[in-house]
């Protein structure tokens, strides 16, 4: 399986996230994509190359898919927050301060940088430096070349991108979430002439960022199985009942599991997924994967151990869609190059004849 | 003119807020009621007295005054949450770290203390320690028993509430606020038998939780003079054409200023507001008071002075309403004391006859 890489990711690296009432050092940072680059090599998965090498026309395309998935102003304001915050003397990341309270009749977007990223976020979690907006726009290309090289190969693919994508909606971040690669892919293949794209969303949080986007809409099927959000974070969505809505009613599954779960329950909502995948006879597969489902992820509550990654890979190889996968969180260090290896490892193992 | 004041406010001290992209120490602390204490003694201004020396009976009928401007269950959620939170084996202060996304279709109120955290606020600018709840249980009560000193004594008040109130919306936390105190005393006087409550808010910061509490009722009539939201903190709220809904139509006013803004342009908005709590014929006139249009406020951006507050004061005199002062907002700790004396000073001079 070839994988689609880029070192621009190590410009972002974010200094600090709120969490428990403090600042802490982020859980997000560029170690995790090295420690998944060192697993593949180890292993020998395939060939690694930059987005460039397999879609030199990506550069000057890659700006008009985002804008399918992000709105123009949520762009230009991620294009120049940095050089506005540091003309007002910062020099450390930027965090929002205040977001629009509940039940505000109509929310504008504000003229302040700080009313902003207010408005463009919904958590202190996406810390913005100067080498966030390198980073972000270098991971999209990432994106887009690994749905370029699935539509003109059939096959398999794996975008190594970083920072991960799926809690940025149309026009917010949050949750180290910029750019939703994932929705970049998605609508790539589409642009590519896909009818009918399925994004299954395996990270342990909701893709709330992905369901976003693409509620209202009925060519992308979105199933997200994740911590239930009553307990875990973000929070707020991720219910069964969101379903979609207009064109894109039924088009959106969620699958809150209590924290705790293990493959035994992890299995059967990915089973109901696949179903669901298959019914829909999708073109080709987007996988927005975290392996913040380990049992040894810090900031996550599910129980699935390193060898859970291996059958995850085949039962998704078992729906025989072309898959391209999306790297999103992850957050034991150690072991996420181990667990994304073995995901890759199933999802090479060829479908069993049913 | 007789001071309200409780020396249990000093309980909360919290140790820090998300401001810039920092946990910076928190601009409201305990030493700026102890300022504006000083200033008063110093001036002879009145006697200061506790609430339970003017109202013996507070103690038993706050908790429902309280009820009728906050829901039960944000009340229930500040009641428990240092306790919860330090079951958890913190001992920092208690802040939110997630809040609901735009276009969230329905938000649901979490389980996790984490999730209730962020539901319930809009920033992370209202920490919450030990301290918390006993100094916010007894600053609603020296504002209930301001309003009954008015009720009784036809004449104007002074309660030296801490911390503030104005951005603490029906079920919500932020900017330093936990308790509306202008609401429960707003609340108090309605109880009381007034028919119609002005509110005036003239704190540099827009009221938005004043705004949310009473935004569909006809017998609170609020006024807010503040930075224009799409500049200045909290931003979302606070615009010109946001005027209520329901029965509440037309019974809330916005004066947004721009930043730098004067004693000239800010006597304008007061002017007007004034016509508008004249013809309202309010019973009593509640005056959310911050001094933190001060031009050496280190947080906000008007430039009133010192000597601005003395007309402040006796322009809402010349209103001729009874008047409970709560005390707002306002962080240049050196100067509080003298610009609230000041205002309090012109608040006392007799209106001119016209």
């Amino acid at each position: 399986m070839i994988t689609l890489y880029s070192e621009g990711h190590h410009q972002h690296h974010g200094q600090a996230e709120l969490k428990d009432g403090q600042l802490v050092p982020c859980f997000e940072k560029p170690a995790r994509a090295d420690m998944i680059l060192a697993q593949l090599r180890e292993a020998h998965l395939g060939a690694i190359k930059t987005p460039e090498e397999v879609y030199p026309e990506v550069q000057s395309h890659w700006q008009q898919t985002l804008a399918k998935v992000h709105s123009q102003d949520y762009i230009d304001f991620l294009a120049n927050a940095w050089r506005e915050w540091s003309a007002a003397g910062h020099q450390h990341d930027m965090l929002p301060l205040a977001w629009p309270p509940r039940r505000t009749t109509s929310i504008r977007i504000p003229d302040s940088l700080d009313g902003r990223l207010g408005y463009y976020s919904f958590d202190a979690g996406a810390p913005i430096n100067a080498g966030t907006w390198p980073a972000i726009t270098d991971t999209v290309q990432v994106a887009i070349a690994a749905a370029e090289l699935l539509h003109r190969q059939q096959s398999h693919v794996f975008a190594l991108t970083r920072p991960p994508g799926h809690h940025a909606g149309r026009d917010y971040m949050g949750g180290y979430c910029y750019f939703n690669n994932a929705a970049v892919a998605a609508q790539h293949l589409l642009d590519r002439g896909a009818q009918r794209i399925a994004l299954l969303d395996v990270d342990f949080h909701h893709g709330n960022g992905t369901q976003d986007i693409f509620y209202a809409r009925d060519d992308v099927l979105f199933q997200s199985i994740h911590g239930d959000p009553r307990a875990c974070y973000p929070g707020f969505t991720g219910y069964a009942d969101e379903t979609g809505e207009g064109p894109g009613k039924g088009f959106n599954q969620n699958y809150p599991l209590l924290p705790g779960s293990d493959w035994s329950e992890w299995s059967q909502a990915l089973a109901l997924s696949i179903i669901k995948i298959n019914h829909y006879a999708a073109d080709a597969l987007v996988l927005s994967l975290g392996v913040d489902t380990f049992e040894g992820d810090p900031i996550s509550h599910f129980k699935l151990k390193s060898e859970d990654y291996i059958k995850m890979g085949q039962r998704i190889a078992e729906a025989n869609i072309p898959v391209v996968v999306i790297m999103e969180g992850g957050y034991a260090v150690e072991e996420i190059g181990l667990n994304t290896r073995n995901l890759l490892i199933g999802l090479m193992t060829p479908p069993q004849e049913s």
